[in-house]
Order: C-alpha cells, then sequence, then structure tokens
C-alpha cells in the first residue's frame, strides 16, 4: 500500500494566516497555483535539492525557488561566505568594500558589459534599464514581447488592477519569434523607441517555451540598428542557466543591457543591471536607490556562487542532469502511450500534456507527485540546480512513472 | 597636533570603482552627497554605533545606514537568529512557516492595522499601497506633499530624468503643513481621489522638520472623510523610531494603510505594508511578487529586532539619546554665538547653519566631524539608535566643539 504524504499543518497554517495576510500567502507562493489540497503551503528547511514541509515531509524540489536556488539550498560555501560577512555586518552607512569586488567580477563575467549596478528585485534593474535607455535616447517608447514577464512594476506587469492606464503608456508589444509583427510594431513607432526588451528566450507562463529564430534575431538586430535603440535582455530567469557569461552568449547575440538576478545569488536578495559603455553616463545621471541596495551579505552570497558555477562548471551540469530529467520524463510518457509537449532548456523546461488546455491533468499530475515526494509545477516552468543528484533524477522518475500511470488510468 | 583621518584607500578605491559602477557609487552613498575629500567611501566592518573605514579609521555614525540600523551593527542577538535561520535556508520554493509569525507579530504590533504584506525596498509598499487605494476606490489621484520621499519608483521620485510624464499623471501635490492648501488640492481633484499619502511628519532633504499641526491633521482627516478617500502613512524612515506601535500612535492620528521598512529588521532588506480590515479584498486582488520577497534571513532579524525594540524600551532610549546629543550641540553652538536650527524628533533630527542656504558651512562641520571620528550628515537628517551610548555622546560633543570652533574661526 503506498503511502502518500498529507499536509494537515499545512492548510491548517494557511487558514489561519488568511487572518492576517490577505490571501494568506501573496503573490505566486500560494497552493492555488499549483494544486490546492495536493501540495505544501509552508516548509521549515532545505538542503541541496531538497525541502522539508511543515507536515515533515521531504521533496526533491524542481523548482528552485523560481530559479533562484542554482547551487541548493543550505550550500556549505555560501553559507560560510554568510557567515564570515555577517561578523562584519550587512548594511552600513557608506558601501562595503565587497561591492567593488563584486562588480569587478560580474563586469568582467558578463560578456560585452563594461559596468554595472545592483538593486534588490528584479523589476528595480528591468525598470532601470527602461530609465537608462530613455534618457540615452531621449525617447520614450520600449517594445516588448506580448506576455513576457519583466517583473511587478506597473510598466511591465500584465495586471491592469489598481494601475491606471497612463503607467502603461509608451510599452508597444509584438509578437514572440514574429518578426514581420516586430518590425511593424517598430514602424508604427519609428523614432520613438527608447529600446527593445527581451528575455534570452521565451519561457512565459502557461505556454511552450520557444527559442529565438534566427530570422527574429536578425529582426531585432535590424530594429535595433535602424531605430538606434538599445536592446535590453533581461536575464533574470536564465543567468547563469544556460552559458557561464550570460544567456546572449549561448544565443549569439548582442545586448546593450542585460539585467541578472536569481541564480547570481543562490536565493539573496540582489539584483544587477549591467551595460555598454555608451550608456554609462545615463546610468549615472538616472535617479537609482533604496535603502538596502548595497546590503553586503547578498554580495558575499554572490561572490562564493560565482566561485561555485564556474569551478564546477554548473552550467554543463544542469544541463546534463535536465536532460536525464527531460529524457526519463520523456519515454515514459511514450510508455505510457501519453502525448507531452517538453520545451525549452533542460535546466529549465516546461512541460505540459497535449491536449491539455486548462491544466487539469498537469494539475493532477503534479499534485500526485506532490503527495510522492516531488515538488513540480503544473502551469511555470521548472528548474534543476547543482545540487540534483542523478538519484534525485532516479527517485523522481519513479514517482513520475507512477503518476503517468494514474494519469493513463484516468483516461481509461 | 590634532591627528586628523586620511582616506586614501577610500579615495583610490572610489577612483577605480569609476571604471566598472557609474559614477563610482550609485543612489546616495556617494562621498559627493556628504563632503567630497573629507569623508570615508568604504567602510570594512561595522559594530554597534560604530564603523571602520578601509583606511582603518573608526567612526561614531550618526546615520544608521539612513535609518535602518536602529539597534546598532552586528547586534549579537540579531545576528545569532540570522545564523539560526541560515542553517535552515533563506529562499525556499513555498515560503518558509517563519513569515506566519513575523506577520502575526506585527500586526499585533502595529496600531490599528488588520493584516500585512512584505516587500523588499520603500518603494515596493509604497507603491503596492497606492494600488490597493486605487483598486478598493476605483479612483486613481494621490495626493502627496511637495518635497516629501516616498521612494525610487516612477510616480513619487523627484527625478524627472528618462521618465516619461505620463509615469507621474494622477499625483497631486499639496503645501505640508498648509491645510488650506491641502483643502484646495483636495477640491481641484474632488471625486477622483484614492488616497492621501503622507510620512509621520515632514523630513525632507535640505529642510527643517516639521512636525504636523493640529489644524493639517484635522484637514488630512477632513478630506479623508469628505472623499472617502484612504489615508497611508509612509513610516518607513520613522517607524519604531517615535513610537512602538507605529509612528500615527505618536502624533495621535489612524491611517488605513501603514508602509513600514528600515528599522523594522535592523538593515536586512524587509519592508511592509498593514492595512486595515475593509482593504484586505483589494489587497489581495492586487498583484504583488517578487522573487525574494519571502526570504527567511531578514524574517528572522526583523524578529529578533521586534524582540529588542520591545524589551529594551528602544524608542525611549533613542529620544533619551538623541536628546542628549540635541541639547550638546545646541549647547555648543550657542557658547560660539553660532545660530543653528535643530528640528524633528530627537532620533532622527536635522540640523543645520543659518544662513547657510547652499549647506556650505555644514559640509565642511561635517567633513571636519568625519575627519575627526564622527560621522554626521551635512544636508540629510540624521539618526541615533540603540547602541549609542553616553561615552559616545560625549566623544562626538568634543570633536563637535573644536569643529563649532572651527566655524566659528573661518567665520572671522
Amino acid at each position: 500500500m503506498e503511502k502518500l504524504y498529507t499536509f494537515d499543518r499545512s492548510y491548517e497554517a494557511f487558514e489561519k494566516a488568511q487572518k492576517f495576510i490577505p490571501g494568506g500567502i501573496f503573490g505566486s507562493k500560494t497552493p492555488y497555483f499549483v494544486t490546492y489540497g495536493s501540495y505544501p503551503v509552508y516548509v521549515t528547511k532545505g538542503k541541496g535539492s531538497h525541502v522539508w514541509d511543515v507536515d515533515g515531509n521531504e521533496y526533491i524540489d524542481f523548482m528552485c525557488s523560481y530559479g533562484a536556488n542554482i547551487i541548493g539550498m543550505c550550500n556549505d560555501e555560501v553559507d560560510a561566505a554568510v557567515a564570515e560577512q555577517l561578523k562584519k555586518g550587512n548594511t552600513f552607512t557608506p558601501p562595503s568594500e565587497i561591492v567593488n569586488v563584486l562588480a569587478e567580477r560580474m563586469v568582467k563575467l558578463v560578456d560585452g558589459m563594461d559596468w554595472i549596478v545592483f538593486g534588490k528585485n528584479g523589476a528595480d534593474i528591468t525598470t532601470f534599464a527602461t530609465t537608462v535607455a530613455r534618457l540615452q535616447t531621449g525617447r520614450t517608447v520600449i517594445l516588448k514581447a506580448e506576455g513576457a514577464y519583466h517583473g511587478a512594476h506597473f510598466w511591465s506587469v500584465h495586471s491592469t488592477t489598481g494601475i491606471p492606464a497612463e503607467y502603461k503608456a509608451h510599452v508597444a508589444e509584438f509578437r514572440y519569434n514574429d518578426a514581420e509583427d516586430l518590425r511593424r510594431v517598430a514602424a508604427e513607432n519609428s523614432g520613438k523607441i527608447a529600446a527593445i526588451i527581451l528575455c534570452p528566450y521565451k519561457h512565459d507562463h502557461l505556454h511552450d517555451q520557444e527559442f529565438p529564430t534566427e530570422e527574429f534575431k536578425r529582426a531585432v538586430e535590424e530594429v535595433r540598428l535602424q531605430e538606434k535603440a538599445f536592446y535590453i535582455q533581461d536575464d533574470i530567469r536564465c543567468g547563469f542557466r544556460l552559458h557561464p557569461n550570460g544567456s546572449h552568449c549561448y544565443f549569439g547575440v548582442k545586448p546593450d543591457l542585460t539585467c541578472m538576478g536569481k541564480a547570481m545569488s543562490n536565493g539573496y536578495a540582489i539584483s544587477a543591471l549591467l551595460g555598454k559603455r555608451e550608456l554609462m553616463d545615463a546610468a549615472r545621471a538616472a535617479y537609482f536607490s533604496g535603502t538596502f541596495f548595497y546590503e553586503a551579505i547578498p554580495m558575499a552570497a554572490s561572490l562564493a556562487t560565482l566561485d561555485i558555477l564556474e569551478r564546477d562548471r554548473v552550467v554543463d551540469y544542469v544541463l546534463e542532469i535536465g536532460t536525464m530529467l527531460e529524457n526519463g520524463l520523456c519515454e515514459q510518457a511514450k510508455e505510457f502511450g501519453i502525448e507531452i509537449s517538453y520545451t525549452g532548456h533542460p535546466s529549465m523546461p516546461f512541460f505540459r500534456f497535449k491536449g491539455d488546455a486548462d491544466f487539469s491533468t498537469a494539475r493532477y499530475f503534479c499534485g500526485e507527485a506532490a503527495k510522492r515526494g516531488v515538488y513540480f509545477h503544473p502551469h511555470h516552468n521548472m528548474f534543476v540546480c547543482a545540487a540534483h543528484t542523478k538519484e534525485d533524477i532516479e527517485k523522481t522518475l519513479e514517482v513520475t512513472g507512477r503518476c503517468f500511470a494514474l494519469v493513463a488510468q484516468s483516461r481509461g
């Protein structure tokens, strides 16, 4: 008899939390965003690729905090760097000298970039990138792909709730990987375009992932040159997963500004905008400030993370381990005669069941996986990290084998 | 012969940093924002109220990281809480249960508030407050005081550089402490007002601080009722300095939403919006998300900080120690026949020299203080913390005595 996880303490705590937090959990960490009732709601600790929930259940985590935990949770080396910085302090009136160490390291590491500034959220940085591009060009329009997520600030967020329409002005959208549509939107806004912002590839929520086509990349470059606009790469989610020097190297493109975050610090709040020399004066003139932008502990965590990324060739490893997961899942689906779509870079794959437009099969499959100790996401791309072992993948595939069987069974 | 600090290593590092950081330092931590050449640029460590710079000089710090370090740097209890959470992890895919502990604690602590959400920057929170108020009212206009700082987001920041004018729409400004002007601006926007946002008192950069007059407070309440608008208190800078339950208790006002940050975590990146029950559904419906919003370490730091704030009656202590500084400085100025203006709550005072419109005397005075181990700010309000001792103040007054003498001397 299979023993399934129960989540009593999680949902008790979630019910109680609704009294003092709107919805119990704000943002995308609510159990409603996965499969309500079949997922843990709160964790107590994490180690490597594993997390433990408040009911004492253990999971292999394939979300890695939405990509942030690239090395794995509670990594000894990152933690040692944090503990060392903790002795010196975290936030000071003048900056800690560590800012320069990290700045120099990042500028050398990220291909083609000459300068850097640090923020806390991804949105701090994508927004600052637009300001720098607008200041430098004296133009206002930002071209972005329909459905692409560039953070929660007004200009970019999908939500319109409580946001005056004017706050979304000067943003023009084109269809991703549609060179003709990009050219049309660029022509409509000709002479007014400050920048094109793009993720290294399309990883929109609920959609199959798409790499940029050669034709689309050429169109981006064409628009950039014709309009003398800047090309902002939003590498927050992909950064240091696809290529050690930034995802533009993976795709052979040359952004003018690139936004980093998540994986650069293994889960500590820091983000960064890097840019080319010609934009340095604009970056100096644009206003950018936050109480915690110079926190030293996330910088120490980032330096340790960058050491490990480089030394352990983490980009190669997450490709390898992600490919093992992909092959395993795709083979299992085939064995059960279940059609799935598995897309994107193997280190951050998205998979869905074909014909499952409302993602109900995905929610069922992933809920059953969670009850057996595998934390997948039913409708967001997932992530692997350097702490995922081959044993993790084997154990995961044992669970998913069972879950595919359940899906096959439910389909009769 | 008096031995003055030198800053060779600081400025060497600052020169070098200009190669890879726009302006060498981004935001307000540049030495140009204090007195270029007379201030340290980078620190190596901090302890309590003292910091050490890269040249080995020690300072008594009266900026406390612009208010964040309310308990003092490297506090043993806060650090122990951080170290304990570090063993469990910082960022996870589902939230750590610590979010509920901190949420419940804060909701009980901050007077009149029923719910809370957490962000990273102060601006995350002031901005979210406007969205919640707009969503609830279906109206768009935010009334704010001229010159008040509510964070670096487009709608509120003073800068217009690189920011399309539309992004500042729906914000109407009135003169602080001018009831008539507030009424006039409210009348002009009647029927369209979602919220009035105010700091607990006026602490604008470069200006004498002002407490709200009784007449002004009545006018705010009047507009709030007449317009059925919400009153947002931006307590990011003052919070837990004036009153243990939020600065509205100090001034006897009743906000509908209140923004906390800085002192709530003693220098770890966390901020929070608290609100009344009637706004809870709007807060749930409004979009609010960030990769690091659930970081557990800043929450652990915040819980430890709140313990100490309560146990050690820090609000009383910073008033006492701040008053000692105020009395000392005002007496010294008088002795030297120098007219100064010393304003605001003693825990976060602003002082300037009368007739010193360009702040050149202030820069000279504060630069000379920095060279003698006292870190003041020439044109921003300063801060004291629980780690400032009477010996710190005595030592500070020895230095400032010398600095007043120098000012008197320079004036002939």
